[in-house]
């Protein structure tokens, strides 16, 4: 059973001021648990069905594990269709950028969703890292990790000030904007920065002073744009059949 | 004001037995709202603020309007962020598969934000239609007709019994599956069907066996799968880059 003391911890740390504080966050679901400790990384304490225990004990050696009812899990969840499972995880180690290959950077993407769906896709297409400007949505945010659908496992999310990283790299910086060169014919190099804008502010000036190849999916239809994660994936598959 | 009755009404639409019974739909939000204005498309009464009413008055010859304020509206609306404008909208006329060029066909996708997500994407790669089986998601759910940013205007879906359309069809048919032809290196032709199944099933055996040329987008990669909507966009850009 979940303790008041315990279910208060689940609760506080779907907040990004707490987890900070704890230097803890949620990890919620099935799949997104599996993946933790398939992944073999440090759980704090696990709360789970019945089922949930019983169907992965082999996993579940050296974890901290507490068995709880769905009906509690799904009171302290934030996340609607979890009832099986929520670990306590500490944060990941702080990580430098990898510049050796294609670095993905986002600038001022505030939406959770599209932030997990992004770190899935980096997993997808063999990035290591996500770089995210200081405004970006919090990584550890439940939903952003519910997104990733387990590829938070191996993605590290590096926070930076991004006009900063740029004006130190040197190297291609392919920018998406509205009225740049058609991906198509562009010829990516296996080596450069891939900047993303959010969906309402696009690149902003302090960083697009440093784009050098701004870029474009070409329309062939009359939609206005394109979400940000799904423009995004569609730039990673044009670079990477090429490289 | 809203009368007790159209408040009913509007409440009512959210679901799928009642728009069918009174053969409306809604569409909610500015840019949805503007979009609909700006297609001519029919509208059988449209609710709003002062502020949307004066701004957009130019548009608004011939529609029946009603001024409500926007707590009124927020509390109708089914719709987190819509507080500007409401309009219920007659059900678009039925329309025929057109087979001339390429067909996006989805098989058993259930969820309203995917749907919506994906007729922005025809919309994007400039098709005119999405084919869709009987059970996957209302496209006149609000969350569908939001999703779509207001492409919902423009891309006609057409609601059919799936294996005998494709049983019909004569011409390649693609479906993407996690082990086919790596799509880099597919010749798309410039007249095909796309098959796409949900993100839990993937394609079912009765559309699966009309396949005859199933592809897979290459993953680089350890994530084991991308969202249907995020697959279909990469997809429609591998084969509109060849036609």
């Amino acid at each position: 059973m979940l303790s008041k003391n315990q279910s208060k911890l689940l609760r506080a740390l779907a907040q990004k001021k707490y987890r900070k504080q704890h230097q803890q966050y949620l990890v919620q679901g099935e799949k997104n648990i599996l993946e933790l400790l398939d992944a073999g990384l440090k759980v704090v304490h696990l709360f789970a069905t019945t089922e949930f225990l019983s169907a992965h004990s082999a996993k579940l050696a050296g974890v901290t594990c507490t068995e709880t009812d769905s009906d509690s899990l799904s009171k302290v969840s934030t996340l609607v269709s979890n009832n099986a499972a929520i670990a306590i995880v500490p944060f990941p180690e702080s990580a430098e950028v990898d510049t050796s290959g294609i670095v993905l950077a986002l600038d001022g993407v505030s939406d959770p969703g599209n932030l997990g769906t992004i770190i899935r896709l980096a997993d997808w297409y063999g990035l290591n890292q996500v770089v995210v400007s200081e405004d970006c949505a919090d990584h550890l945010n439940p939903k952003v990790i519910s997104a990733t659908m387990g590829s938070f496992v191996r993605i590290d999310v590096v926070r930076c000030d991004l006009p900063e990283f740029l004006a130190s790299y040197s190297g291609d910086i392919y920018g998406a904007y509205l009225d740049g060169e058609n991906v198509h014919g562009t010829a990516f190099c296996a080596r450069g920065v891939l900047v993303m804008g959010s969906e309402s502010h696009g690149i902003r000036e302090p960083v697009g002073q440093y784009i050098n190849t701004p870029i474009t999916i070409p329309a062939f239809g009359v939609a206005e744009s394109l979400n940000v994660a799904m423009a995004t994936g569609i730039i990673l598959d044009n670079m990477k059949r090429q490289n």
